[in-house]
């Protein structure tokens, strides 16, 4: 299912400038057809959690399979300058983009497969120039997603078997920001959405009823909630927080005995200010005097998975959490750091020359090869992620079974693995070949039992919300090796 | 000039569910043409600072045009249902909502008016049904990118008068929170995005030339530059810190040196990791020494008004900052909390009826009335805006001229104004009439301009980025007598 109009129409200059000056150079060089392997990771788990959700992959490959320099756009880039206010870019350059066919092979974790830091969730292999082209986009996707889809799981979880609806729309950024976080919020666990043009676009269900200015539109809230138990006897959740908390609770109530008497029901109520434990309770025990025990309470405002953790603490009632804007936006952590690096490129003669980004900073030294992850198993619990080369030995012999794996941040730790003991599975797959889907994406439905799924894999030390206990991940040793020589040969050289 | 594709479809189904339910509701009862008031506001200033730049008028007033229901929305809406499984829009409503045609008014203050929390600004007047479906998108909007403006501004003003980049894309929240937000970015004050598509949509100049991957392509990071500065003479910035900052800034020196020798010129060193402080007093020193004292000193790596503010009193000698991640989602504030409020309904004999919503917390309590605010300015130097009531008697007899304003979350606090002596403004203009424009959108240029002309009317105290002076904002005396006495008669009828 196409997410939406948003992407209809070409999206070629949804890129960075520095794309498409490298991309000029590549071919002003003879480079850009030269094969490449770039991947995508992120260094450090959103909202200081122990896991991540894989979200995105979806748009990644909409946008690559539409992707295209429409008359327009080769237009626009004819009119860019340089210092000396020539053209940045050659005509005939220009007629290669206007050409261009992708061709790349993309691998990506299955979106919904719970990851970790600094291990690739998104391999692309192929010409550079194409690869490099297709940097900004992919991370501005995939980021996002991947993002609100850890959120929504973190948020669920602490919800536990109370739905969780989302309604964000009005605090997203922009409305691509709020359809996207709709779509990755239903991902991670969500029930329902307010937004209804996610809703038309994603088929993931809609929900809403009325707001405080139905009730002020009335001369009184009893007479509000009347006709709109009237008008939609079938959909009455009863917002009562418009002037006095404890008395729209009873007028509820009145109107629930109305709707039942008609043969309909009180669909809930809904609290979104004041103290949700307090009036939560307040609310669960007039409405069971009253003899509605069925009747769900749905609370909204400012939530969060720490504040639903304090209202869980606090023995709240609540049935139902709406969540808006820390869901939809990821709150105090707006966006996941994912880069982009290249691991290899292979030379003219046909052999691939590793390449690592060395830093100062140990967690932003990259990891050179063509990268694959293997989740070991042990009873249907994941033990570890191993980051390995496929270029290498081990990549090349899928028989080894013993494997030491390294962290990439504390060489001193290491662990053992055995893939005849213990099972395994290779987390990245094949999604394109020469530019060829060779996938077929799973439905949202299915997305969303896979994370529900996979969250069954790890202990709960790991999944839990705050201070958790960290997965263990790290590269097969040779690989360690290897980026290890890599360092230091790069270091020495320092050129 | 449309901001994009992204807006060429009906987005009408862009809104929570319950304003559809709502507006159900209202045709059901036969409210749906009654004449309404509802302010956009927001409660507090972003970022904990003193001010805020409002924007996102063009887009909402596009919205607002292009808005009508396709047949797909209805067709969707047909299919939604109750909880008793059966539709929830009788077929007529539906009808009815393919031939709405808007009529409303909307004032709203221009895009890059400096505005302050509890003043409105936006207002949508017309049929109650109208100004409700427009509530959850116009929301989205204006809240978004006013987000971003008053973070750009922020920044701007911390980088003084260097020159700031918006890098934002591979970070933004989707692909129209990257658009968006490079718009609402250069309104801040930015000189240039590296977005090509906001480029190309919005008329941005756009900037970028090479990442690490290029450097990491060749064999030595000389190369990589000779060779770019080769294919782009006339955009060459070189990035140095791919393996050793130092060595780079060395290897770009000389690469300058052979441009120079051509007739180019080194267009910048670009620095994205490590001590900025000291590798760029270290840079400017090297390119000082080598006779490139006007080669400027780009540095990029998670920056925002904070960290510039710290490399400013480091002494840094940075020339020009790339802002990415902090600029485009606002960092750890990632939304305004804007609200949409009820002020006032039109009865049946053509009275108005003031509303007002109360809750516990002062600030959640909202101002009746059709409110127009009122910026007094003294000598060029803007000294309090009053936010009064344009139903009420100031509204009807502007020639009064000594007002009285009360703090709306401190009664205590009031102060007197002159309208005769001192000058005026009212920030809220007309944009359309019966659902006609009666506005020219101005430029974007324009409405930077804007922003740094409004900024010279505030004390620096208010404009500061840490621990601002309140700018001083109030309710016009009768509006507040108003409202109190209507927070005081619902309080006591407790309905």
């Amino acid at each position: 299912m196409a997410i939406s109009n948003l992407y209809r129409h070409s999206l070629s200059l949804l890129t960075d400038l520095y794309q498409l000056t490298m991309a000029y150079g590549y071919w002003k060089t003879g480079k850009s057809e030269q094969e490449s392997i770039f991947h995508l990771y992120f260094r450090k788990n959103p909202f200081n959690g122990g896991y991540t959700v894989a979200a995105g992959l979806e748009q990644a490959i909409e946008y690559i399979r539409q992707f295209r320099f429409e008359n327009s756009d080769i237009k626009f880039l004819k009119s860019l300058q340089g210092n000396d206010d020539r053209p940045l870019f050659e005509n005939e350059f220009l007629d290669y983009l206007a050409e261009l066919d992708f061709s790349i092979d993309l691998d990506a974790v299955p979106e919904g497969t719970v990851v970790f830091p600094n291990t690739p969730i998104l391999r692309v292999r192929g010409p550079i120039l194409q690869a490099q082209l297709l940097e900004s986009a992919l991370l501005n996707i995939v980021n996002f997603q991947t993002l609100i889809a850890t959120k929504s799981a973190r948020i669920c979880q602490m919800a536990g078997d109370n739905p969780v609806l989302e309604f964000g729309l009005r605090r997203a950024q922009g409305i691509d920001g709020s359809i996207s976080a709709s779509r990755a919020a239903f991902i991670g666990g969500v029930s329902a959405t307010s937004n209804v043009l996610a809703g038309k676009l994603l088929n993931i269900p809609v929900k809403g009823t009325h707001a405080h200015s139905w009730v002020m539109s009335f001369e009184s809230e009893r007479s509000a909630f009347r006709n709109y138990a009237e008008v939609m006897p079938n959909n009455s959740v009863l917002l009562v927080d418009t002037y006095d908390t404890e008395q729209g609770i009873r007028n509820a109530i009145e109107v629930g005995r109305l709707l039942k008497a008609k043969g309909h029901r009180l669909a809930g109520i809904r609290l979104d200010s004041g103290d949700l434990a307090y009036l939560s309770n307040f609310a669960r025990q007039m409405l069971d005097d009253a003899g509605f025990e069925d009747t769900p309470i749905i609370a909204s405002n400012d939530l969060d998975e720490d504040v639903i953790q304090s209202l869980n603490v606090q023995q709240s009632k609540i049935s139902v959490w709406g969540v808006g804007t820390q869901l939809v936006t990821g709150g105090n952590q707006a966006a996941l750091g994912g880069v982009y690096k290249l691991g290899a490129l292979k030379d003219r003669s046909g052999g691939w020359i590793l390449k690592t980004k060395i830093s100062e900073q140990l967690i932003k030294v990259s990891t050179p090869g063509c990268l694959q992850v293997r989740r070991f198993l042990n009873d249907g619990s994941a033990s570890a992620d191993m980051i390995f080369n496929e270029l290498g030995s081990v990549g090349a012999n899928r028989q080894d079974s013993k494997f030491t794996i390294i962290d990439p941040l504390d060489s001193s730790r290491k662990r053992t693995h055995n893939a005849e003991e213990e099972d395994w599975d290779d987390l990245l797959i094949p999604i394109m070949r020469s530019g060829e889907l060779v996938y077929t994406n799973p439905s949202l439905i299915q997305i969303r039992d896979r994370v529900m799924h996979q969250k069954t894999l790890f202990h709960p030390s790991i999944l839990r919300i705050s201070n958790p206990h960290s997965y263990p991940i790290g590269l097969e040793e040779s690989l360690h090796q290897l980026k290890t020589d890599k360092v230091a040969e790069l270091r020495n050289l320092k050129s």
